[in-house]
């Protein structure tokens, strides 16, 4: 479908112009200039021609079948336009026209009319408030753009929702010398999206790359389903914005407000296995390595310099970006030995010296290449006046294509003087990077791209029948009380119908059947109070540990009532849990059109101080459950540091996995907060010792 | 002294060649293709003339007095030549011969010898193993250097160690677009030190910026006082690099393990106000920033754009560069609601819309420069072309010039398109960068360079005379007794004579000792095993600890001699103290060259998990102890996160002075670490639970 957009065989442009500087020409004027290989039609209602192209009065005149129609009309012409699109058997409009719902009020209305009478009439839409497409494809040539920053033809495909942004990409791609494949700036986004967009691209065997921008994920479900499916066969980077603006939101509880406003669009993209950046030049970097070279198939580099200060840059950015400089081999150091001058560095970062020359560059990166303890290859090349740069130029060239391992190149240069060694690179089909910054980090957003691929895909726990069952009763009756939170008994049940171990627990009123409930359970035991609005428990003086008779209980009672002297308090005695392990907190959060955020990280401290808190999407496979729990800072807490015991990590990550089934199962509960939970050395279940489970009707 | 090196009337060039793509021809070519305003005498034994200049066949054939003197020769003749030049009176000599020191053995030697020839006959030495030094001047045009990299004149001073780092710095800052004052790459800098070059470019009127690169400190603790004083008067900027090299070092103590090889270079960069970077670009853009513009009173940043992506990218970086986005005030938006489109946005960032007109930019930059609650404006411009785009830069250009207030201008463009609109704004003094992200980094580095320079600087405490004579007698004796740790009873002592308080103690060998002790501390006590070959005690139950009477010593006594059987095993009977409050550890290393750097951190899985720790360099001033209390990530714990009782900072940074003091008095402490030390809330001193203080003869 999305060929009529991206392919098309004719393009009309409704609202065509005579004046130059305006968007009704300018596209025009772009198609021509870029070499479209189809055909043209201007819809004017009164001029004859455009650029000396034939104009009909309306897009009903043309004679010849549409594919794709730009829309230039006043806001409120465009369904009149589109119902005539329709008509004609138009397959894709772009709308241009601003005034929609990114005004707000009265523009939101003619948006959804415009979706109205586009499904109506069987044309998708592109837009509208939006810049267009382009396609370089020699077959194609298609720039159904009105700006104009013509692109080198290439292998990576830009899509963004900000107009903005697709153009500082395209200029950034355009000056690293990196080419374009296809281009997207879909503004409002009311029909074609951006996910439709990204698995066009994974089917096009011209597009090896594809870049995204997101603001806001309408749709986060099928973007992380789409994005999912496309990574794992090519490299997807993604371009996170709108980190900083939200600060704290209102939320009761833990996980809601330890997710930040990007969070989400952060733990998607990690789940999807889309690379991502916080800026667009690194983005773009990444993006041009990953166009021309082989994906690295682990983390290790080679790194040859003929300069001494850029080569310890490298070796300190490519640590920085999570890759090694392992020592090279016997072998290797004896062959670079025999080739370069006495006074050059054969250990890894190789210094080839200053007056290296070309046959010495040709026959390090050789080695490199050829050295099994290594996966990746990074060249930095100062131009010295008295080397014959040229040469280096070439024989980098013939050394590194071809090659199964990644090849990225530095050149430190006055870029006006040394433009044939830079072309001869470019053309050579190696990046070329000015700073070693880039080249590092750019191998490491390879690496990024490589480890995601190649992480596990094995699939989360089936639904639980009988879990589900039981859960449901209970939030219904929660549900049918008026209550939003579950009671802390019901909690316990519901987190037990999932497997969740939790404590021998009983609701109270008064004394006596606190002593009842005791006796029952088993002293020691603890005394909760029990009311929703009670949050922070232990703050308030609700809480009393390790009652070892009834006296202790009978005195705590007493105390806790003066405390809580509503008629309607309640109270929860619960089995004391012996344990001097690690608390962890576990949580979850419903997220519209997503489902649930999983939070995972340590008590205490490490959660409130530190915000030191993996998330994930339910439900969780047991990769993925292991990945939150060794994500976090203070993992070495649970792994045995400072001589503690270990903690059994693979039942922790059951426990995991049995809390994203169970809100995965149950989308009627907004916010669950198990904090602490005791986890227990090899063989032990982690127990839950408070719950907060929130359910909504909706 | 140095004006000879930097502005040199004269300069000899001895080993000038007639070949080109030699050093001893180049150089001669440079400066007289920068039209150097001095005279050039090239010396060569043979040659009659080099590029038409009359050759000497010896400096002491040159007619008249010569500064500078470029030396090219082979290494083993450069003595002699040295020699000659002190007898001719040459000012400096550029050794740009390489194979001295970095070349090891016979070549280090080599080195000594030609800095002793130099000093006997006083002539300073550049180099060796150096590309030279560039003047851009208008008076001198200096351009001593072999590789050419025409930079443009400017207000920027490079001094790099590595000449391929200052090639790079150099290329960087002139596809900037900004100018380079005086650049220096020294090489081996065997005499000409870079502090000193530091201090030059101090005094140097037509210097606005310093930029460094540092790969190693010779004397760190001149940099330190040098660095010092000059960035209170002007930005200086530092790179560091080598960050990642060393991996962790066998040491005995907390504080050496945790400082990484870098740590020393950023808390010397930190302590004398350089604003440190870790990748070139990002120094480079705040260079240029910084040199044509005022510096921003606060941390309050106005940003303005044409394109909503970009703004939301600008507002993240700027955040993320740790300053802030306020609301603007009533005034200003009712102002720009009076001359923006209706669309517009009035709030910060204010969007001038994409159809924003010259008129509206200009209006908007000088509404944001006059808001009181703001400090520093961001411009972010897309050049539609629809668009008079030449006007806007003129408007800006216009509205910018002689405020208060730094301007930093984004333009995003296909930049072979519009490059006259980016003429007009460069030469209208404003920095340009292509990227938001690029413009929002060179701000907050502007606001760290500030807050830098406006920082406190309070004199840390004077000597102890008293103290330093007791910690003299103890460690001289722990000296004389051939030990290299303090047992702890002196460890004590000698803090308690620094003012730092310790619990009552006694050593105590046989368990009637122990009981004696004991009694006149007075119980509960602490029991600890006193061996310098324990380090962890709690480890290896070398500390038993509430022991409220003669029988609980009598069998913790008992057990632990069980377990330390050693016939040379001492204990300590100390006072148990009372404390529920934080633990922070404190420490000193002695670092060649520099003096002690003094560490502190939280308890626990703070220091030993999070390695989250601050540091300074001894003796302290108050604010500077003050900053590495509040510097913690953990440091909520100590003001009263999580409900508890807040710590006496100003006591605890009291001891932190204490304890930097202590260090300073007495430099053959080279290793100590206080771990746990007790905080307490208000009114009370901490205490220093276990002190262990490693001396050294040297």
């Amino acid at each position: 479908m999305l060929d009529a957009l991206f392919r098309p065989r004719s393009v009309a442009v409704i609202g065509a112009s005579t004046r130059r500087l305006t968007i009704g020409y300018q596209i025009i004027q772009n198609l021509l200039e870029f070499g479209f290989t189809g055909t043209i039609y201007p819809v004017n209602p009164k001029a004859p021609a455009i650029r000396s192209i034939h104009a009909h009065p309306s897009i009903l005149d043309v004679p010849d079948e549409v594919d794709l129609a730009h829309i230039i009309v006043k806001n409120t012409m465009v369904p009149d336009i589109i119902a005539e699109c329709g008509t004609k058997g138009v397959k894709v409009a772009i709308v241009n026209t601003s005034g929609f719902s990114e005004v707000g009020g009265e523009g939101i209305a003619l948006e959804q009319e415009i979706v109205r009478v586009a499904r109506a009439n069987r044309v998708r839409l592109f837009g509208p408030n939006c810049q267009g497409i382009i396609n370089t494809d020699p077959e194609i040539r298609a720039y159904c753009n009105f700006t104009f920053t013509r692109p080198t033809e290439g292998s990576i495909s830009v899509i963004a929702q900000s107009g903005g942004v697709a153009e500082v990409i395209n200029n950034r791609l355009y000056e690293l010398g990196a080419g374009l494949r296809m281009y997207a700036s879909n503004g409002n986004a009311c029909d074609v999206s951006i996910p439709e967009i990204i698995a066009y691209w994974g089917d096009d065997p011209g597009t090896r790359v594809i870049v995204c921008h997101v603001e806001s994920l309408s749709d986060p479900a099928e973007f992380l389903r789409v994005a999912s499916m496309v990574a794992r066969r090519k490299p997807v980077l993604g371009l996170k914005t709108g980190r900083t603006r939200a600060g704290a939101r209102a939320v009761s509880s833990h996980t809601g407000g330890l997710m930040k406003e990007d969070t989400t669009t952060e733990i998607i993209f990690r789940e999807a296995g889309v690379v991502s950046f916080s800026d667009q030049a690194s983005m773009c970097e990444a993006a041009y390595a990953l166009a021309s070279q082989p994906a690295p198939a682990g983390r290790r580099v080679g790194v040859m310099t003929n300069a001494g200060g850029p080569g310890i840059i490298s070796t300190d950015e490519i640590i920085g970006a999570g890759c090694e400089i392992p020592e090279l081999g016997e072998a290797t150091q004896a062959a670079l030995r025999a080739v370069l001058f006495d006074e050059a560095i054969v250990t890894n970062p190789v210094d080839v010296l200053a007056t290296g020359t070309p046959e010495q560059f040709g026959a390090t990166v050789r080695m490199l290449l050829e050295d099994d303890g290594l996966d990746a290859v990074l060249v930095n090349f100062i131009t010295p006046f008295f080397v014959d740069c040229k040469g280096v130029a070439r024989e980098i060239v013939a050394a590194a294509p071809g090659a199964a391992k990644p090849v990225v190149v530095v050149v430190m240069t006055r870029k006006e003087s040394w433009t044939r060694t830079l072309r001869i690179l470019r053309e050579g089909g190696v990046p070329v990077f000015d700073l070693p910054e880039q080249g590092a980090r750019a191998l490491g957003a390879m690496v990024r791209d490589r480890t995601l691929r190649d992480r596990p895909h094995d699939r989360p726990a089936e639904p639980s029948i009988s879990g589900g069952t039981a859960a449901a009763a209970i939030i219904d009756r929660t549900l049918a009380r008026g209550r939003t939170y579950l009671p802390q008994v019901r909690a316990y049940e519901l987190l037990e119908a999932y497997g969740l171990r939790t404590p021998k627990a009983a609701e109270a009123g008064d004394l006596e059947e606190c002593l009842e409930a005791a006796t029952a359970i088993g002293y020691p035991v603890v005394l909760k109070v029990e009311r929703d609005d009670v949050v922070h428990k232990s703050d308030s003086g609700g809480i009393v540990l390790g009652l070892g008779d009834e006296d202790a209980l009978s005195r705590a009672w007493t105390e806790m009532r003066t405390r809580f002297q509503q008629p309607d308090t309640r109270f929860l005695v619960a089995a004391s849990i012996d344990h001097d392990g690690p608390e962890v907190m576990m949580g979850a959060k419903r997220e519209a059109g997503l489902g649930h955020v999983v939070a995972f990280g340590l008590g205490g401290v490490f959660v409130e101080v530190l915000g030191d808190v993996a998330f994930g999407i339910a439900p969780l496979s047991e990769s993925q459950a292991r990945d939150l729990i060794t994500g976090v800072k203070g993992f070495p807490l649970l792994s045995g540091a400072r001589g503690r015991a270990a903690v059994d990590i693979s039942r922790l990550a059951d426990a995991l996995c049995r809390l994203g089934r169970l809100v995965t199962d149950n989308p009627r509960i907004t916010e669950l907060d198990l904090n602490p939970v005791f986890a227990f050395p090899a063989g032990r279940d982690p127990i839950v010792v408070d719950a907060r489970i929130r359910v909504s009707g909706d």
